[in-house]
């Protein structure tokens, strides 16, 4: 059984907030071993002091974006300085004060590690930390949270070499558990009512002090048939859509 | 509280089956008024009799294809008829006899209905249905469950015209619950226990008896700019791409 619930009581996050210690209050006396905690990235990008002036936000996505995968119109999709690709690098504009944006947190790994080490202490018990972020994806509508930051999870579940039913190896298939984890969250915390952290129960066979973070589930450009940028990329991944579209 | 199980008891499912009755046999006495159930489509696909004999999988691949959108040695990335864009357009060959494959359900979102008005009669509450495959994606590693096929659920939650905190419209905001619902069930579901159908309680604000199927999910190659098959998305999506890169 995996369960799933917004955490309430956190309130607006400002830049020097200890956030370890306002998400302990929020969740003291609640948790149990093995919890995961699905942090929305925003809150601790907040507490970082992450908020910029920004009278020109597509001149502070310009500022974050190391590769253009795509344009369209007034629309840029590109690869950010975390590898993430997604729209507008992950510069955000919405619930921030007039003429400022927010950037993601610097490190997202490193924050994560740094609120499950202050949580595991106070409260004893082994935990996991996602932060999360919403992305849009190719050839889907709408978007979906995926984990940019991570603690503590086995965020790519990797089953390759493990045997299906019949006996036969199951050659592809590695769930992006942190992502299913993120989306999952995001069904209760949603968009707009203040909810940035959620308390996902039931999962910890996904526990793994050792596991890498988030970066594990960035696949890397020379293994990417999506991402433009070199002309063996080009050629190659691009090939057979040109010639049969 | 969002809470998700997978449901036990559902046998091996061969062609013919009553998949209306076998799910409701396992899940009785279990199901409240507004449960969700995400069901892998595969088995959907085998009570339907869509096991073909193949033994060239890519040929089976090349003939539910309509367009290939890139490929990469012997990766194809194709959009199926569906329109849904993946590896091997749904073609499935794990799980399966040898020398056969199982193709998608032929038209998931009819599935889907069929099973809820089964369902919701038989038990006299209101429920949602969808139906899960499993896709890789761009940019990112590992694979998530979306939904291919729904009835009676909000699978794209369209939020475009809602206020932020701030009371600024948050415009570009459709979480994609669909996907996300898929997700969370793939985390109780696993890969290769035979777990392939899972409730999921607490997202009844969701339901929707008028809510479109899993194309709402698909976003039209016109609007896609990771789509090749026309010289316009060519030059519009690319352009950029190609001279950052």
């Amino acid at each position: 059984m995996l369960a799933v619930w917004a955490v309430e009581g956190i309130p607006e996050i400002v830049i020097g907030d200890d956030l370890g210690a306002i998400i302990g209050d929020a969740v003291d006396g609640t948790l149990e071993n093995g919890d995961i905690l699905a942090i929305t990235s925003k809150i601790v990008s907040k507490a970082e002091g992450r908020t910029v002036r920004a009278d020109d936000r597509e001149q502070a996505i310009t500022d974050e974006t190391v590769r253009v995968v795509a344009t369209r119109g007034m629309t840029r999709i590109v690869e950010n300085r975390l590898g993430i690709v997604g729209a507008a690098a992950g510069v955000d504009a919405s619930n921030t004060p007039q003429g400022t944006v927010l950037l993601l947190p610097l490190d997202p790994d490193a924050s994560a590690a740094a609120l499950r080490t202050t949580l595991e202490a106070r409260f004893g018990i082994r935990l996991g930390v996602i932060l999360t972020d919403t992305l849009g994806r190719a050839w889907r509508e709408g978007q979906t949270d995926v984990a940019i930051g991570g603690s503590g999870v086995r965020l790519l579940d990797d089953l390759r070499g493990s045997l299906d039913t019949q006996g036969r190896r199951l050659d592809v298939t590695a769930p992006a558990a942190g992502d299913e984890i993120a989306s999952a969250a995001d069904l209760v915390k949603g968009k707009s009512d203040g909810l940035p952290v959620a308390v996902v129960r039931g999962l910890g066979h996904l526990l793994d002090r050792d596991a890498p973070g988030a970066r594990v589930l960035i696949r890397p450009s020379a293994n990417d048939m999506f991402r433009l940028g070199t002309d063996e990329a080009w050629r190659e991944g691009y090939q057979a859509g040109r010639a049969d579209g």
